[in-house]
């Protein structure tokens, strides 16, 4: 298998939108990306890149991702998130969302951070099957809040 | 109530992390704090710092603080997490955590975020209250997966 994990460059923001859409119809968030193909470069490619992506070609098509960021622990200090691993559908089992999350822990340990970490939805037992196998700890202590951009401006025009 | 409510100077991190410290201890972590004042510094004004931080001060004294940093949604955009909220146990009830939230939310709206988002333990129920009657969606949908230092370590020493 002619497997090549790499850093995305700018050319690559189409494939990697593809697969972000891809994986909000599985995650059954089918008209929740918002975010274009420039946007992404955009954001990936100024002087204060919001985020580091890595792609997987295999025999020169785009077929997997993985996307993630700095994020900071007051009880460690520096730390990584993964926010993405994506494989397209069809390339599913051959190993390709290992290479690609091997290679996101090496680039985190390079970094040195304190902790990796990432979100996975509660009811995709593959994944957290996947990720224990690899030494992630998945805890259900947490709960996740969050503010929209509605909730947002709501809450501006109330505390005015 | 003389509340100030004001972004963290170097000096204020003894405080900070004594406040760190107190949250620890409140969630049954008591020895998970291995940050120090120095490093506090260090990740907040270095030319890339790794979070903001703001400092609640009354009458003179350090009362709180809140802290948090950039993220990115790929379906959204840039967004904003709020790593740490914390009013010191015996100055609860005045009302600090709400001028300290809502400081929060004035800056990240002033950002253009289209997110803010946070974690809360599960059974801090007074703190999903405070966040819901402030218009955030609490959700348990999404389990935390972690890899801390040892298990990084583990995992780069088996796929060498």
């Amino acid at each position: 298998m002619n497997l090549e994990i790499r850093p995305a460059v700018e050319k690559d923001m189409e494939d990697v939108w593809t697969l972000i859409r891809e994986l909000a119809i599985y995650e059954k968030e089918p008209n929740a990306v918002e975010i274009s193909v420039k946007d992404l470069i955009n954001h990936a490619f100024s002087n204060s890149p919001l985020f580091v992506c890595f792609v997987a070609i295999l025999n020169n098509k785009t077929v997997g991702m993985s996307l993630g960021y700095p994020r900071y622990s007051t009880w460690k200090g520096p730390t990584m998130h993964l926010e993405d691993l994506i494989v397209t559908e069809n390339f599913r089992g051959l190993g390709i969302g290992q290479a690609l999350f091997s290679n996101f822990i090496k680039y985190s340990y390079d970094k040195e951070v304190k902790r990796i970490e990432w979100a996975v939805l509660n009811w995709n037992f593959d994944a957290i099957k996947f990720y224990e196998s690899n030494g992630a700890k998945v805890s259900d202590d947490w709960h996740i809040a969050q503010m929209n951009e509605k909730a947002i401006s709501d809450f501006i025009n109330k505390n005015k």
